[in-house]
């Protein structure tokens, strides 16, 4: 079972992280990826799919065109876990 | 350019579509699809962008594990056109 992060360790892990900032009124973190287009925009997409079915962890996202929003907390434990850590730092391998 | 549709249009419109309904406060069309598991959404999801890429005209969706929400809407136009009636027909073609 996923542990939540400590206040501490959230701290630590946003400085760790570009891009990813504490989601609004949740223990969550969002980043904002903008593309060329719609099919840099799905590559995107599908490689953190792949990243995610892998980890067995997965995204709240949305896509508008060339915009993918994507927002990581943990449902088994009701916030941020080094699950959700790890696949931020997976999905910044992909690049935007 | 595509043109908005008229009331009537639009009336006829979602009689024609099952599960479609209007976006609250907006002139777009919202489905909410629900899978299994990640899987079945990712798969439902990655045929839909390509009929939207195919048809140069794109969703606005969001995706949380095994759901799936869709918005349909014209940004040339600024609310619903056919370019939206013929994505959805296409979409509801993939089932949920």
């Amino acid at each position: 079972m996923p542990q939540r992060l400590t206040a501490e360790e959230r701290t630590q892990a946003l400085a760790d992280l570009s891009g990813w900032a504490p989601s609004p009124g949740r223990d969550a973190i969002t980043k904002d990826f903008k593309f060329k287009d719609f099919s840099q925009a799905f590559g995107f997409i599908s490689r953190v799919a792949l990243a995610a079915e892998k980890l067995d962890h997965h995204p709240e996202w949305s896509n508008v065109y060339n915009r993918v929003i994507i927002t990581l907390s943990t449902h088994e434990c009701g916030g941020l876990s080094q699950l959700d850590l790890k696949l931020a730092h997976t999905i910044d391998t992909f690049g935007a």
